[in-house]
């Protein structure tokens, strides 16, 4: 009996790994995110083969964000081929969702609408996790894009293979390890015609931009850079992981504000720096707008102390040294 | 009285500030080297006025790599240019030096020549600290060329302003702040031609790959790019100071091998993942063998322990668990 074809095997051994990986409770469900794309139609073909036979029951959803006319009529095809790979009775929906425009940007916007609707339909079917098909590519366009904002660890650590969603949930990235190619292989393996997004080519769009920049990169740099900037976000992953554990345990110990400077001072300055912008966006710093300057000039009331007075930061918060103590405070 | 133009203005400030921040006794000798590059001379022209006018004494040195037919008359002239820019009397030297094959690539010996052999001049002539003319350019560079090889946050995040450069001298690049048009911009203001290094349109070297690379990304992410991957190198050399310390102070409290499991474990993986490399470097590792791939082996032997025999780590050296403790061994 000759095994499945190679991306298949290598798509059904990642989602084995992960469920494996993510200490689910016997016969729990996963939904399956699916666009129709072949990231999400190669991993739904293995999640839909693996699931059952670990002993958990499988959904999918399609999210039509009705950016397009016709989306509705796509996002019921891909719900269709994604049933098809699914044991029989698996539930499948397709929901539809309204994308206000926020201000963040029409990806940032499409982004939240599609989480929480994911999130809701996971709630609704009582899943307990939500699959996405994200590839090795995906995660090298991420830390790209985290590089071109000039973002800090955390950003260019990427998207994890797995994270808490809230209410006890999973969000899950089984084929974080796979390419785009192997994805698209999956399906030309099984004969499945995947969706192409046609977003996929416009470059408006910063990640279509980063998916052609990251091609002539690989030209520029080598054929392993893709490879080696999902590496590199694995890496400080870690890093920013064990930063803000200690961050974390930091605040706790600091206690009430105003804050000592001698315990200040005793922190590492990459502590102190994420100590700062965790109690500027508590005080209700809007995170768009909080920058890494913004950051120095508050810690420099630890490092460089001139007697300057009270800085501004965005959203009307304040940050000041007072004698021997440093408080960043919101507006009465 | 007009003030000095732009370019030059600002130089004489990342100067001073860089002078300002290093602690130097009074009347130290600080070295500029001087490849008669556009970045160089614009140091040297800053240093030159900057550093009597602060109480310290200046000198240059031009390294002659001998690669190229007439480096030689190159470097004498680049030499002379210095010397111009520093007050009368200022010792300017051009040192040869031979650059040997270690098999690291033709760069990397280039560059390990270059290092010594300032090293070895700042110790002739009594110098503090030795001056680099590394732009914000340079170091978006260096961090594409770390994410192109997969590398850690420590590579990420570039080039630091200051470090030791052993015997109490330091290794500075007070220029990091300039874009690199800026150091061109000063050679115009006061009328110099700077030299320009063939190499640095050969497009056999990585770091000229990742000069066109990231022009190329300009176009693709944003004007921006540039300064932002420097932005970014800035964030993560904080964050890879802070765990390096913590890996410091961990290897003081574990003292001998083997360690014992729980301290491990009481560890973020960040810190054991450095304790793993800086184990096998000092057993005889190679660093340029050893991956994230053998240290993320080692570390399962306290996360993931199944009984797995000893691990083969390059240079003969192998890492085990021994009942509840861990060591990394070379051979006898």
């Amino acid at each position: 009996m000759p095994g499945p074809p190679p991306a298949l095997a290598a798509a059904r051994v990642a989602v084995r790994r992960w469920l494996g990986g993510s200490d689910l409770a016997d016969g729990a469900l996963v939904l399956v995110a699916c666009s129709g794309g072949a990231d999400s139609l190669a991993l739904a073909a293995a999640v839909g083969f693996v699931a059952p036979r670990e002993g958990y029951a499988v959904a999918a959803v399609t999210v039509d964000h009705g950016l397009q006319p016709g989306s509705a009529d796509a996002a019921r095809e891909a719900a269709d081929r994604c049933r098809a790979l699914l044991p029989g009775g698996s539930p499948v929906e397709v929901v539809q969702v309204a994308v206000p425009a926020s201000g963040a940007g029409p990806e940032a916007d499409a982004r939240a609408a599609r989480y929480a609707a994911l999130q809701d339909t996971a709630r609704r079917l009582g899943a307990a996790a939500v699959l996405l098909g994200h590839t090795r590519d995906d995660q090298a366009e991420q830390v790209l894009l985290g590089l071109a904002r000039g973002s800090g660890t955390r950003s260019l650590a990427g998207m994890p293979a797995r994270r808490p969603l809230g209410e006890g949930r999973l969000l899950g990235r089984p084929l974080l390890a796979l390419t785009r190619q192997q994805t698209s292989d999956v399906c030309a393996e099984l004969g499945l015609a995947p969706f192409r997004d046609p977003h996929n080519e416009d470059r408006r769009y910063a990640r279509v931009r980063a998916r052609q920049a990251l091609a002539l990169l690989e030209g520029d740099l080598g054929p392993g850079l893709t490879g080696n900037l999902a590496r590199s976000a694995d890496l400080l992953r870690d890093d920013a992981d064990a930063l803000d554990a200690l961050a974390d345990a930091a605040y706790l110990d600091l206690g009430e504000q105003p804050w000592a400077v001698p315990a200040l001072t005793a922190l590492p300055r990459a502590v102190r720096t994420r100590l700062w912008r965790r109690l500027a966006l508590e005080q209700g710093s809007p995170g768009t707008d909080l920058t890494g300057e913004h950051l120095r000039s508050v810690d420099a009331l630890v490092t460089a102390w001139r007697g300057q007075g009270p800085l501004p930061l965005p959203g009307g918060v304040r940050a000041a040294r007072t004698g021997e103590g440093v408080q960043v405070r919101g507006e009465a």
